[in-house]
């Protein structure tokens, strides 16, 4: 008999980055209660993990505003892992004080991006992130969050097209021997497909081994779920994805977001992975968001069609 | 150097079906001179099968009543693959008076659905594919169609759920036997996942080995794409999918249809795989489609956000 106490068994670990990355080029404000409102029903669907926000100045991504007020709520959940992004040093003193769980930082492998978004060399990114570790390895353990190295832009650029697959192997490895515990691919522009996601996360992951790799992609087109399978075929048993698919593009206006969790979610229990969420519950949270936010896009086949027969054998 | 008369070299066959599964159950009646448009577009856009329509009595599917005509003036497109579904030895009969090039029979490995779809018991429909392969087999061979072997809701079925993954490979064995040129499974009523499309598409494969296993998916529950890699995986090289993903599901009301071809076009390009298919060509495609039928729901990642940089790499 399970332990009441115990955590679900989990295959795969899925983290909804809605509430950030979804958010973020949305121009409606969400107010705080009904993003509370989003983490507190989707942590109780079983989602072990969310990134609730973005430490960024106010004035870049006015969405962001209440990122102190949404961190403190979300800290109140139980059994969730409060994650929340930092581009810089800033960004990381910020998560500390307030105690979230995990930090994750982005870089852009490519060049020109890593300029136009944190205005820095990517080096200069490499430095940050080995400056937030110490920030991090000063404060007792109880109190040091997890630190994750990511890498946007790793699959693509919309400024520098091609994006070579040593150097995402060479930023992955510099993040790791900074101390990331763990590196995030990220496809941001959503311009790959599955041979390049087998190639490239093989790379990374036989050159950061045994720190674990996860993934980030985006639908943007229409093939988000399936890289996801290529990266889940390489090993990755770890998934950054968002409710409904919320979320743009800046560079290709009316595209879709980050890959749609639902879906996502669909998917693992098509292939008897466990990942603790109840599909039935996290799609009742769609409700939720439509409420507060009317005029968001939100996609995905499994919220369109319903589940399939409970007997198909589809759900293991 | 080319010869300018040979075909272009082909790693994988896409089959358009959107005349037919996409338009089968749309209230609308698209007008037999824009489904020729579409057809003359999207073969001069290099597609080289398109399944036209369905010889099925008009009283049951209105949206065909011009099947006769739209054959014959597919036939006149240079270079097309006309195909055409067919239920039973009628419609056989009917494919081979216009000289269609492919009848694709279809039963339904799910009793239940054989009996509502065809009215009759699976062992009856073998029994008229074996009819119909004998039809076939009279004609001199310059007249004589390729003749397809379909196994509808091989993957899940919404009156019986799961299908046994044995029931599948029987009547596929029974299929090839008869004397099918190729075999086509088909997740109808878009079921299924990876692990099982890998599971089924492997055994049918080894059981039916040298014939060719075509893929027929619906996007239903988002995991369209994601099989058609399952499927690329084990070897399959021959696609079925729709337009804009046109098309629906009689049991879902509002899901969505088949796999999106243009999507599809860029997974295989994605993958360096050749189609012999201009994807901007086809997502022009798109434009005649709405202008004939401004009513039909159209989906794709590509056409929403565009193709990437062309110097990315992805598409090889």
């Amino acid at each position: 008999m399970q332990n009441f106490a115990s955590p679900p068994q989990r295959d795969v670990a899925l983290r909804e980055v809605g509430l950030r990355d979804g958010l973020q080029i949305h121009p409606t404000f969400m107010p705080t209660q009904a993003k509370l409102a989003w983490i507190r029903a989707e942590a109780a669907a079983g989602m072990p993990e969310i990134e609730v926000t973005s430490y960024v100045p106010p004035k870049l991504i006015p969405q962001f505003a209440d990122a102190e007020e949404v961190s403190r709520l979300a800290l109140r959940v139980p059994g969730l892992t409060v994650a929340a992004l930092i581009p810089n040093a800033r960004g990381a003193q910020r998560g500390i004080e307030l105690g979230v769980h995990k930090l994750n930082f982005v870089m852009s492998v490519s060049r020109t991006h890593n300029l136009k978004n944190v205005r820095r060399e990517r080096e200069d990114s490499v430095a940050d992130f080995r400056a937030i570790r110490a920030l991090c390895d000063a404060l007792p353990p109880e109190r040091r969050p997890v630190l994750g190295g990511g890498l946007s832009t790793a699959l693509g650029c919309s400024y520098e097209g091609r994006i070579p697959a040593a150097d995402v192997v060479r930023y992955a490895a510099q993040l790791a021997e900074a101390g990331a515990d763990e590196i995030v691919v990220a496809d941001t522009v959503g311009y790959s497909g599955p041979a390049q996601v087998r190639e490239v996360f093989r790379l990374v992951m036989a050159e950061v081994a045994p720190l674990p790799v996860a993934a980030h992609f985006h639908d943007t087109r229409g093939l988000g779920i399936a890289n996801a399978l290529a990266a889940l075929d390489c090993g990755v048993r770890a998934f950054d994805a968002s409710l409904a698919g919320m979320g743009g593009c800046p560079f290709a206006p009316g595209a879709t977001g980050n890959i749609v969790m639902d879906d996502l979610c669909f998917l693992m229990a098509s292939m008897g992975l466990r990942t603790g969420v109840d599909l039935e519950r996290l799609l009742a949270v769609r409700d939720i968001v439509r409420a507060a936010l009317p005029d968001i896009d939100m996609y995905g086949g499994v919220a369109r069609a319903g589940l399939p027969r409970l007997d198909t054998g589809v759900l293991r």
